[in-house]
């Protein structure tokens, strides 16, 4: 390629992208407010070419937790519902689980008895209902619950219980030039089936927990089977070791919603060379969400990286203050039979 | 952006890359013969709108193996000599290593003894010399030995000694909209210090072994310390595992050199609902690089893949009669002191 077409690549595109700025106004479901601001601001500062604060697009790096952060985490994380339906589901063909005492809370909805003993039988559970399996048919198991499933409180499908105010954060930052990177305590093959459709978030941007997958010729066919072993968590300080184990660098954003994402936003803001911003999504509106945040053992539990946002500068979005709507309309194709 | 806009971008991007193709033959170090023709054939076909092989550029993935596949691994793989020149440096302020059975082994270059008992010896000398340290220390290691150490045979930086042919095919299907990964043997830290400055590949499409990393914050600055457990090697059926994990998709081509890429070769082209390409670098050339293949216990042993290749389609490249070039012209930087 000769230098004058590089050139002319250049000029068109960012030709281009000023159009893009130009045909609608960023984050329309964010009301006006110093968060909003301080998100539009942070992004027109980083990518301003020869500003003090520019950031190289190639480090445009941006981190999303995403239970309670892109989509909500009550009355249960919805891989827990995918769980405990897949549970029922197969009941009838697995005789021998009507006996285990940990299929009897989950089925009774008896949440302490899953929980206790370091959430034994919660990954007892998991592995009875994720593991053993090919991959394809696991992804295969997700779609299929996704279409049929509803939210007990909204009755709809559950990937379109997803916060708009985010997916427009999600959408303004990729058309300026960066990555966007899910970093959850999720099962990254339970989030891949539908990152792409629902955030616009490709396979190989989803960071979650994982276990062991095995390959083999099966009939002469490639699949990889879901083991239950080795498996790794993706929460706390796991967040920014499996960070380095997948990108590689550091990220310049990172957004989340509980104490599991506080390693990250440490990783991501606290002496890193490059400007960098990170944001803690409030929930405040018991009316259209739900309203939490100290309450103990909760896989939404925000309380020290609550008390550490003002030190470390951290913004602190207010879902009831900042947020204009939560979800998205309902479309036609999308409303619940 | 408004429709206009989209296409006015599109339009221009062609147009640059069709200059970009115009600009320069493709695979200039390739001499014509029947592998360079089905290279680029397959690469025509899959990025041919409208044609009946045509591959979306998000499926587009690519992945290579390293080791013997885009630089030699002779007379010992690069990542080794690393380590051997680590223990040299580190011995005088680590007195207890001269009592070290494994430690005497590595420095007289006895092999045999260090490959021994599952490789016992060589995991030993590795976690002497690449755990324990904060990974920005250890990119300073690797960074400063690349600067500082020379190929015995070739006497230029290792990082020099990679295969022009294939950095030609990296460019090409990059030019061609696909994403291009390593999936090695070699260790995922210690490729992504120069990964992208040499190949061109960024840190987050580096897939190699690792161990576990811990976040702490030190002094107030957060820091990863690597750790010697929880060790995934990426090799034999551990790679399409890893493609899994860390992709989350197929890829399309498969660029290997080893039994070590049989497993991802499989994954890659067996039933692949995609049309699909691999290819096995076969070293034939004694006298410009190296000639070896079923030889065993190298890291570089070639034997069942390439009694496999004509049954499953995979192209077989001969370096000593497919290749114009093996290494990079030395520019008067990069030529060795």
């Amino acid at each position: 390629m000769t230098r004058t077409n590089w050139l002319c690549c250049a000029v068109l595109l960012s030709l281009c992208a000023d159009g893009l700025a130009l045909g609608a106004e960023p984050l329309p479901s964010w009301r006006d407010s110093p968060t909003k601001t301080a998100l539009l601001k942070y992004v027109a500062d980083v990518t301003t070419e020869g500003g003090a604060k520019y950031i190289p697009a190639a480090e445009r790096v941006a981190v999303f937790d995403n239970d309670g952060t892109l989509w909500p985490e009550n009355p249960m994380p919805f891989q827990l519902a995918f769980a405990l339906d897949s549970l029922k589901r197969d009941l009838p063909e697995n005789p021998a689980w009507r006996d285990d005492p940990q299929v009897q809370a989950a089925l009774r909805g008896d949440f302490a008895t899953l929980l206790g003993d370091h959430h034994r039988g919660l990954l007892h559970v998991i592995a009875l209902t994720h593991f053993g399996v090919t991959t394809a048919e696991f992804d295969g198991r997700v779609g299929h619950w996704l279409e049929t499933a509803q939210h007990p409180r909204w009755q709809r499908r559950y990937d379109q219980c997803v916060y708009q105010p985010m997916l427009e954060v999600l959408a303004h930052l990729r058309q300026h030039g960066f990555k966007t990177y899910i970093v959850s305590g999720g099962g990254a093959d339970f989030m891949r089936v539908w990152s792409e459709r629902v955030y616009g978030i490709p396979p190989e941007q989803v960071i979650g927990s994982y276990g062991k997958v095995t390959f083999e010729l099966r009939d002469g066919q490639p699949v990889l089977v879901k083991q239950a072993d080795q498996i790794f968590v993706d929460d706390k300080e796991g967040k920014p070791a499996a960070i380095h184990q997948f990108i590689g660098r550091r990220p310049v954003m990172c957004f989340g919603n509980s104490d599991g994402d506080k390693a990250m936003l440490e990783y991501t803001t606290i002496a890193n060379p490059r400007p960098a911003f990170g944001l803690i999504v409030h929930h405040t509106d018991g009316e259209r969400e739900y309203a939490y945040d100290r309450r103990p053992r909760s896989s939404g539990k925000l309380s020290e990286a609550l008390d550490q946002a003002a030190q470390r500068g951290w913004v602190v979005a207010d879902m009831k203050r900042d947020w204009e709507r939560v979800f998205p309309e309902r479309s036609a194709a999308q409303t619940a039979p």
